[in-house]
């Protein structure tokens, strides 16, 4: 349980990388009540310089003992950094905000996006997971509409920037990207195929049932936010020559009749979410203006002319921000606020 | 009516866009019987030089009086010179291919895919229409599922190349990526917005059903071309920064009972189709490999984890290529050999 007091002594693991720096520019911008700040890393991040509020944060080692004394800390170093670390953290009573999948599907585990399932937290969390980007933007789109209409179905193709793998692969896509203008050969690294100028749809490793983990995290993680394993989604998620926010062309079926013209209505006004959909003035959610924003963006809101209880629409979020870093300091400043 | 002969006299209206250049390649390419061609458009590329079988071939200009003498006109300059010029065509007994949307669906106007629907050219065509691009791809893999499971209902959303809006957009998408990754401010021109890094979910006028006219051609079509009303389409189609080719993210949802080890072998061994489907080791259809060749490729067949009856599948094929100018020779191909 986290102590009330006026500032908490925070932790980011995987500070270096992109999510990482996310974290700690997020927790600046939103004035996070911050007594104490440590930047954890791997050993051969050790002594890097980062910024917080003006004042240098030198990288220390990620290690069983770097929790003693913090409040809360905030995972981003993959999976297996995460389950052999956060057992520590959580040993020196830190909260632990997991931005890995290594603990997401755990029963006693909660998933948590605030907008959609703050109460999931629990009066005494551990470890409290942070769900994967391109679910937590479709969540945020379907739960009012899971609340009215009930989600009987939902198909979906994602069309995902390379951030979501790291900044090694916004490196992979800009050196790409200028080496085929230049008439240059490039050899894909990051991902199994050139990403620049095209399409993969491959993201995450496949597994026996022909579908990927991102994909499978689409319809597990979307069961457990919404607390309804009656929700059924079918997924492809694709990778495109995006640098930030991620897509997402999605179809939903409801067990009442449902409307486009009601969720533009019922979807107007929410915290966190943003309906921008005037095609006749070409607006509509692009990737490149929702970069460095918080919301989740919605547009193309429109009935399924096959289905009288469906509609589609378009939505986007900054895969950084609402899709990883945002949503975990929100859900520091859930456990701080309450 | 097409009288048989050894060789034919061929024009092609709009000979200096992209799709028309793609036309003469690909007549060289199958070694089409041609006795002359004519390279037609509008007065501003008159005197241009372009190349078949190694000669220079000089633009003329596209005028009601073309026609006479010519056996097959395949025209690809946009809806408006066709609907101006191919009548004129008609009255010189040349038998028009028209790559535009002007004919499509004129209920007297065979809209051909070869594969597909040869038999919808009838006995005395005047005019034949060449459906769109993003239909073309998806009905050739959709009508073996059709014959053997009758389809419901499809939601298809697409990843659509900038060649489908002609050599101008691919101009664009060079040059704004340069300047983007020079650190230089751009000005869209052929797009709304900007393409380079980004994902347009806007192609061609939207109409007030919320739905772009890109959109209601690939429902419209598909039923026209399927030769079943029945069969409904909910698409979404995007525009994404990619030169050539392209993808499809495909639900089909069937009357029968399908499955999507039965889908993977239908689709084998068909003429103009090619299943790529081997996701252990990473083989999928990808828009780069699959520029510049003449099938549609079909991967990522998986059985739809939320519908009994329905199936996922990604399809890929080079829009300038199957998408219009190989569909329109393939047209052509047909008429001389029946």
């Amino acid at each position: 349980m986290l102590h009330k007091k006026g500032q908490y002594n925070i932790a980011v693991a995987g500070a270096t990388g992109a999510v990482g720096r996310k974290i700690l520019e997020i927790l600046e911008e939103r004035d996070f009540p911050v007594a104490k700040l440590k930047a954890l890393a791997s050993a051969r991040s050790v002594g890097q310089s980062l910024k917080f509020k003006g004042n240098p944060v030198i990288v220390e080692e990620l290690t069983e003992d770097s929790f003693e004394g913090v409040d809360i800390a905030l995972f981003s170093a993959g999976a297996g950094v995460s389950r052999q670390f956060a057992p520590f953290a959580v040993k020196s009573n830190c909260i632990v905000i997991d931005n890995s999948s290594a603990f997401r599907m755990e029963p006693d585990i909660p998933l948590v996006v605030p907008e959609v399932n703050p109460d999931a937290v629990g009066e005494n969390p551990g470890i409290i997971a942070n769900p994967n980007c391109s679910t937590i933007q479709m969540v945020v789109a379907l739960k009012p509409i899971h609340d009215k209409f009930r989600i009987k179905r939902v198909i979906v193709s994602t069309y995902q920037s390379v951030s979501g793998s790291g900044q090694k692969a916004i490196n992979e896509l800009r050196n790409q990207t200028r080496s085929l203008l230049d008439g240059e050969a490039i050899e894909p690294n990051v991902y199994p195929h050139q990403i620049a100028f095209n399409c993969i749809p491959h993201i995450d490793t496949f597994i026996d049932n022909g579908y990927t983990k991102e994909e499978m995290k689409m319809v597990n993680e979307t069961q457990k936010i919404l607390g309804d394993s009656s929700v059924m989604v079918s997924p492809t998620t694709v990778r495109v020559p995006v640098f930030y926010s991620h897509s997402e062309s999605v179809n939903v079926e409801t067990i009442s009749p449902i409307s486009a013209k009601e969720v533009k209505e019922l979807l107007s006004g929410l915290d966190g979410l943003q309906v921008f959909d005037d095609p006749a003035s070409n607006e509509y959610p692009l990737a490149i203006d929702c970069a460095g924003k918080d919301e989740v963006f919605v547009g193309r809101i429109r009935d399924d002319i096959t289905c009288k209880n469906a509609i589609n629409f378009w939505v986007v979020s900054d895969n950084l921000r609402k899709g990883a870093a945002l949503n975990a300091v929100q859900i520091a400043e859930y456990l701080v606020s309450r």
